[in-house]
């Protein structure tokens, strides 16, 4: 399984993902869920991916395919989140589609970023690749074994909080999810991006020996 | 849905429960999901329920019935704390197939309580009517809702605790699955048995408004 939430707040946006796959519980291994893209002073995004591993690997696999494309409609070329948000589940229903087998294996995305003069945005991408964005109201989306992390965010967490406020709950409520499922598992991934720093995103990752 | 834990701890038992029933979000009442049986001096017992509503209060109709019935074995006559489990197991699968249209409609229990000259237990009543019991690594059983609020458990509650310390726990625990979804809600059944203490098991409940 895995476990992504990305908080999207008056001061900007945090990502926070885990890095533990498994088919069944005695094929665990270990990969990033998390993607980090841009263009310095002009847009910013981060993904993260839950869902079958095949799916968001050529997922991502195609997202780098197309920036380096000069003809493709890519992360590089859209012209709002919005479209970001669209290309994501576009590229996610293809993908899941090419199975040889004929097979559909899901996949769920969340995607935030920011475009120069236009608000930073975060969308939860459903593999049927239509999409919910966070609001005042709601400021968190998560993806994967939600639940145990969800209270510390219901409690904690809203669009006034500060990044670095946000960024610890993100990470207690991620602590909350690999200490009572063996499923979500360091290294954890935390990505931290202030409004209208287009130059890049701070992206740290804590290991299981952190002192963190 | 429903959210009900029993912690078995040194110093005796605790186990709390929500009230909230739906047949989807549009059809919510409320019914407690929390019996106490005992005889003063000899046995006690307390009972939770989680699954069709239907099944369960037949469920506690039966275990009431047998009660009343002066040859049917019943939690009044079982030797141990065990008998009492399959006891509930047997009558959980009975209930769950007399159902008219042949359809089965599953149920959980938690039963936890005190035999005279025998510990405490705690089991956990799945609807095939098998069981599993706590353990001092593991001294609390969950049914419903159960991911929400495991977190708090995990990282606060061990056998050594204090009663006063895991009903606080096991209260946090229902507040953040109250807080994070909506089919779990107030009245809140709380019971805390202190081990020997035969005479009876404390129960309180909480409504809604409770300053507590």
């Amino acid at each position: 399984m895995t476990y992504c939430v990305t908080i999207s707040l008056n001061q900007g946006l945090i990502s926070v993902s885990d890095s533990r796959t498994n088919a069944g519980v005695d094929n665990l291994s270990s990969y990033s869920k998390m993607r980090t893209y841009g263009m310095p002073g002009e847009r910013q995004f981060v993904i993260c991916a839950s869902g079958n591993l095949a799916t968001t690997q050529n997922v991502f696999d195609q997202i780098e395919q197309d920036i380096d494309s000069s003809e493709a409609v890519s992360l590089m070329t859209v012209k709002t989140l919005v479209d970001a948000a669209k290309y994501v589940g576009k590229t996610s229903v293809t993908q899941q589609r090419l199975t040889p087998g004929g097979h559909i294996f899901e996949a769920n995305f969340l995607v935030s970023g920011q475009i120069i003069r236009a608000p930073c945005r975060a969308f939860l991408i459903y593999p049927e690749g239509n999409y919910i964005t966070s609001s005042p109201e709601t400021p968190f989306l998560q993806i994967g074994e939600a639940k145990y992390g969800k209270p510390i965010l219901d409690r904690l967490v809203n669009v006034n909080s500060s990044l670095e406020q946000a960024v610890y709950c993100a990470l207690l409520s991620m602590d909350a999810t690999t200490r009572s499922n063996m499923s979500v598992g360091p290294p954890i991934d935390v990505s931290m991006y202030r409004k209208d720093e287009l130059d890049k995103i701070k992206h740290v990752r804590f290991s299981e020996d952190s002192p963190y």
